[in-house]
């Protein structure tokens, strides 16, 4: 942690002093659990996708995500007019090519979506290997390879496409194409609730608001993530329990509670 | 209470004994929550948007509940065809009009859909003050204003528009342009769940299917928010405790209990 | 039991040993809760439906879950799509028609997919009732039947149909048209959770996704809810605590206590 600028509690102390508004365009799986994070770690959402609105609504937040989940064609030219009004209008945003290298759709538009500009780009393995153009087998929106796996094609595809890859499993990979963050925190019952990949690019979404560098935003919130499913999982019977516990995380999340158990290096 | 024609209790156990059929064309983030609210506390929840099947849906409803949330143009139709089944079936609907005054869009079909004769509006205060067409700076779909800033503007709107208003916050305000009735229950912890709020819209639809004043309707409605919402926070240590709670204290709440609690003046 | 070839625990740990990829067009509602369910007990939930990908979503999915709560008309182009991809890639699909009989709409649509080979039809008993062309009263999606009255109507459907029907209720009836398994688990306490109805149909394809006969595999997976709701009842203060609990259960369930529970006749 000495070699980075700030940690993940002063991220977090920032997001909760200020609490940004995150526009989402995310999928109809994870719209629930999504929103409630974000409002149990101080964010405050908004899931917005009308042509009419969406100049507006990146007008008034401090940063967009973009989860291409239960994707169609009419919420896909959403993304594109949203990510356009973040670029016009200086907001940072992150992209969830959830699925890409599953149907050759998903991958087209996973790799259009990166081409615009992400400041981050979060997914997991087998997603980013698919955006890298690597072959992979993926099985549905599950990665069927480890985020270790997938590290150097995630550096390489950062310095490829100009923006941060944060690339999650048992440790998660954030790099801009030069440095390598890696944070070691999370559990494995997180792999049992749906959608939290999801909520990790929300929250990612949400720390660019409040962190001007991406690098240190994605890694802060992948810790915060991470910490939290830690905490969740102690006295889980089950991904029932954990779900809430994960919720009751990230509401009363000790701000030097998670820089004592961050494991980021 | 003295002056009110019945008491929260009352009206609870009626919609109890009757379960009615609440229609809801309501946004994708709140349609689990709102759901299980209302299968909670006893009514039974439909959610629907075809435009073929619009009219037969309303046909057998109690109520209507519309919530702009997550709007889009042809769920916009979709609201449209609703509201007139309902009133060319006589059934009562309430109108959500989630983000009013975050963007043009919203504050234009929000302002349509309350000139097509809601039996209640209810929304939070910047809402309200929006829909009022006062210069009001909303952050996304969270409120900037408190409740008792707006009473005076939701009379003057429910005046004008000669229908009910309920402005909820900290003190939910529930009045036809003429009395004002405060509802003093809740807990802060209300808004750190997302929807909420548009699951109070709809539990307003289900005490209109069985309590014909909808001054009272509103008011008993929000009342059984506040007081499951006091309920639901004993011993939560965060907002996914308290969700659970909440359902629990849906369907648990005793009607003597909820009138010993009510602080409807 | 003797009579069956195998027992839900053997299907169970085959399902959990194979971890099925499901493929789902479902409503907004059921989402979340679906997905959570069946990566509870093991499989792995995916929703999609842009006509642009079906086929090679299809294709790499285990089985297909078709449930029509919300539908549109874009969206039944897509089920319409998803089936014929299952029909032309040999994969076993389910269909859930929810509402069928509350309006002319649901019951034709739900007709119209009925028709195109499922191999397991799961609905209550005012659905199965529409289904056959009796003359029903439904209230919107919530039975007004009981499960028993509807059991020689689906045995009917069965064989007219060629397929198998699950009519699930107090007691759940799964039949081909002449034999018929009785399946006598189950909580009243699942009624107040919304979706559970169309979890229990997506758990049913799970289960045609490791088990070839498709009665079996409709019999199994509603053993396993039912006993899943019967454990997740005990102690559950309301239905929030109970959902929790229902996800704890599928995660945590011993295949050989699974046995013991299931009242498989």
């Amino acid at each position: 942690m000495a070699s980075l600028p700030s940690t993940p509690g002063q991220t977090l102390a920032r997001l909760r002093a200020s609490a940004p508004l995150v526009h989402n365009i995310t999928n109809f799986v994870a719209m629930d659990v999504t929103a409630n994070a974000l409002l149990a770690v101080g964010a405050s959402p908004l899931m917005a996708h009308a042509p009419e609105e969406l100049d507006a609504i990146v007008t008034i937040s401090g940063a967009v995500a973009i989860n291409i989940g239960t994707l169609s064609a009419p919420w896909v030219e959403s993304m594109r007019l949203a990510i356009a009004a973040a670029r016009a209008h200086g907001k940072p945003w992150v992209l969830d090519p959830v699925g890409a290298g599953a149907t050759r759709y998903r991958t087209a538009v996973s790799g259009e979506l990166a081409s615009m500009h992400p400041a981050v780009i979060r997914g997991n393995a087998s997603e980013i290997l698919a955006l890298a153009g690597e072959h992979s087998a993926t099985k549905g929106v599950d990665s069927t390879h480890s985020s270790t796996e997938a590290r150097e094609v995630a550096r390489a595809l950062a310095r490829s496409l100009g923006c941060v890859v944060a690339v999650t499993g048992a440790i998660d990979y954030v790099t801009d194409g030069e440095r390598v963050i890696a944070v070691a925190n999370g559990h494995p019952m997180m792999t049992r609730v749906t959608a939290l990949g999801c909520t990790a690019t929300s929250l990612v979404a949400a720390c660019l608001a409040v962190e001007s560098d991406p690098t240190i935003a994605a890694a802060h919130a992948l810790a915060i993530m991470g910490v939290c499913g830690e905490l969740a999982a102690r006295g889980a019977a089950g991904p029932g329990t954990f779900r809430v516990q994960f919720m009751d995380a990230l509401y009363a999340l000790d701000e030097r509670e998670l820089d004592g158990m961050a494991r980021v290096s």
